[in-house]
């Protein structure tokens, strides 16, 4: 700060940081992330998925309800209002759609598809990937028993990062089931309820700890069935997957042909990147089936970019009908590295593409009506109409990535002679009246 | 609740209500908002305002500054975060913006244009026209010091109000200037610091007391030159006010011209609504020069639809240049208002425009191709794979107002002759092959 600064504002002067961990996006962050957006929305609207909103702030019973325990502790925004009660910025989308669709089940038809691209909240160290504040695309269709649900669901993660441009190799997406976990850990190695627990989340961190640790562990926790355990998450297809249980096992896994009967169907119709991955275990709290992670194949990007599955008991805890669901939840966050790692962004450009500069100094209605009339023709300009020179007036929109300027004053009004310059090439082009100006801006 | 839904959950079943004072919005009801957004958009950036976004969540002392010291009351959301920090749901807009802009001061050039529609938050009694949450487009043009801001900034006003198909009588712009005010009340009236607060309160109350109440409250508060405050406030035109400060204070008002000049331009940019009203205080806290409202013209929406004015003073708490600026927010609550009065709301139709229905069970991966190629073409297509029956399938179309079905099955893949049943009208059409269906449903 400079003591001319100073000055102006006897007190200390107020900080401009955003609050910390979130983001403020200015017109070049915004159409990046409208890109994002539009990609999104566009993608889901073709499968026919509608949008829905909701507030950020919700009941915080809403989480506490048993469906989602593990969401209401040190991470949530969680206050009281003046009226004391007790609210939360939501950190995830879920919940309130289920609240929703469960105040609406008996009116509601099936099968629901709703879209959402909320913002969300955590309360955690920001870091790469990672922020207290994220934009979270929410895709859910409820309604549907049978696995077209999943079949679906998959297409469209895959159909939007298709729109993103991104190829197959780009990325890879991790299919598991929960009912093969469960009939795993329950069934076949009859685990108790503790252990099942421990269990999972011993799959969960299988990728990030050595070989060795993890047998270890495996060995203290199931005893002399641990070798089964081992040997089924270490399968390296569906068909090895059914080949090791029943080598280890002497057992069909239960949900196994669903699954495979999905990856087959997704390749059938040309999602060539959906693997088994039978170490994926997605969370606890709500999947019932099928679960799905999608990863970056860049390493610079290890952590999940998205994921999702089927949750068929979540409306419950309102006392309505069940009903099934599929859905999944992909952040803006971890996309946006995703397409910056792989040159996917586009370069900005603002909507605005012509700055008419006014010629001398005052009230100029001529160039307001001019740009009215380019206006009603779907040109989007803007006037520059301070009392400044021309050459800083060039500048101007030169640094606002404006790629059209002309000068407007009697002499152009009067001959309908009006002279376009473009800014990136210097180069000058003469238009005769509106429609040619109209013309030559749009082509 | 019904006993058998009891059953379900063991547990008092949990509330659907969304929290008290904000709206959940189901398909129709963002069809709506979409709509209202989307004339926004459309017409603010053919004026070459670029979009921008923050995060809802603001430090605390951000409203605190001197320019805002109204705003922090007992109407925020604020409160501690886990690290201790004081945290607000934005109340408004501005302060986010101008904080924005303080930040890259040097960097940016100016006009600057930049609109957002972000949600806000006050704690109050919710009524018509006032929720606890709102969306507002923010509207701003930074860096004009002429009068060619507020004639900018009042034409794109208009601008979305005949996006919406609003037509002039249907509303009408007050218009006035906190320049003519503080001179009336400072330098005419001489005034003191605390008389002048309280008239501007006065002032503020004018249309909502009686005649006789409010010359009783001028006379206890100005004394004798109570019958000038009272005959400048009765004015009915700008030449009246002018006549009227020269026969009762023998003297021109400061910011009078300025006024004139701008309802005159106005007038011939084909803006025939705007008047002249001396008694639009329009708060106390940043203006500093025009201030405008838009009203609705029907009586059942009394309030102001929204408004805004010059405030060239807000940067200074950040330390940094003065910057002039121009503005208004517009709530979407009062807006939906507006627009249901007049019948300008648009009937809901969702971008669905297709069902494509699978006969009998299982998976049919001939009906998703056949999707996929639909809406490689710019249809969109919500496919019903539910295993029920087809009466039920053409119910649950027609009840989501998705206009078109057809059931794909063997038959109508080998003979690529497909029936388009029209729901509304029940009416039948035989189409060949993919590109009649995309031709007859986009026509």
């Amino acid at each position: 700060m400079t003591d001319e600064n100073a000055k102006q504002s006897p007190n200390q002067p107020l900080s401009t940081e955003p609050y910390k961990g979130v983001r403020d996006f200015y017109p070049e962050d915004m159409f990046v992330q409208n890109h994002i957006f539009g990609a999104m929305r566009s993608a889901v609207e073709s499968f026919g998925f509608l949008e829905y909103g909701a507030s950020i702030l919700e009941p915080t019973e809403l989480y506490k309800a048993k469906s989602g325990e593990e969401i209401v502790n040190d991470q949530t925004y969680s206050f009281k209002d003046r009226g004391d009660r007790d609210v939360t910025l939501r950190p995830e989308m879920t919940p309130t759609i289920t609240r929703m669709i469960a105040a609406r089940r008996r009116e509601l038809s099936t099968p629901i598809r709703w879209y959402s691209i909320p913002n969300l909240f955590r309360y955690e160290k920001p870091q790469r990937g990672r922020l207290r504040e994220h934009f979270q695309l929410n895709v859910d269709l409820f309604g549907v028993e049978n696995i077209n649900a999943e079949i679906e669901v998959v297409s469209v993660a895959a159909a939007i990062m298709k729109k993103f441009g991104a190829k197959d190799d780009q990325y890879i997406i991790r299919v598991n089931s929960r009912k093969i976990l469960n009939y795993l850990l329950n069934e076949v190695l009859k685990l108790d309820t503790e252990k099942a627990y421990k269990a999972m989340k011993l799959i969960d961190r299988k990728d990030k700890m050595p070989k060795d640790e993890f047998k270890t562990q495996a060995d203290d926790l199931i005893g002399s069935k641990s070798h089964i355990f081992i040997s089924l998450l270490n399968a390296t297809s569906i068909d090895d997957f059914k080949k090791r249980s029943m080598d280890e096992a002497s057992s069909d896994i239960m949900g196994v042909e669903e699954l495979a009967n999905l990856l087959d169907t997704l390749k059938k119709l040309g999602i060539n990147n959906a693997i088994f991955d039978p170490t994926l275990a997605r969370g606890f709290d709500y999947y019932t089936g099928i679960v799905f992670e999608v990863y970056d194949t860049d390493a610079r990007n290890p952590r999940a970019l998205f994921g999702g599955g089927r949750f068929d008991d979540l409306l419950s805890v309102f006392g309505t009908d069940k009903l099934p669901a599929v859905g999944f939840g992909m952040g803006d966050v971890g996309i946006n590295n995703f397409l910056e790692t792989h040159n996917l962004l586009p370069e900005y450009a603002p909507k605005t593409k012509l700055a008419i500069c006014t010629i001398g100094q005052g009230i100029d209605i001529a160039a307001f009506e001019f740009a009215s009339k380019l206006r009603t023709h779907g040109v989007s300009v803007a006037i520059d109409a301070t009392d400044r020179k021309a050459g800083q007036k060039i500048q101007a929109a030169v640094k606002q990535s404006i790629p059209y300027v002309t000068f407007i004053g009697e002499k152009e009004l009067a001959s309908k002679t009006f002279t376009i310059k473009e800014l990136e090439t210097g180069g000058e082009t003469i238009c005769s009246g509106e429609q040619d100006i109209i013309d030559f801006i749009k082509k």
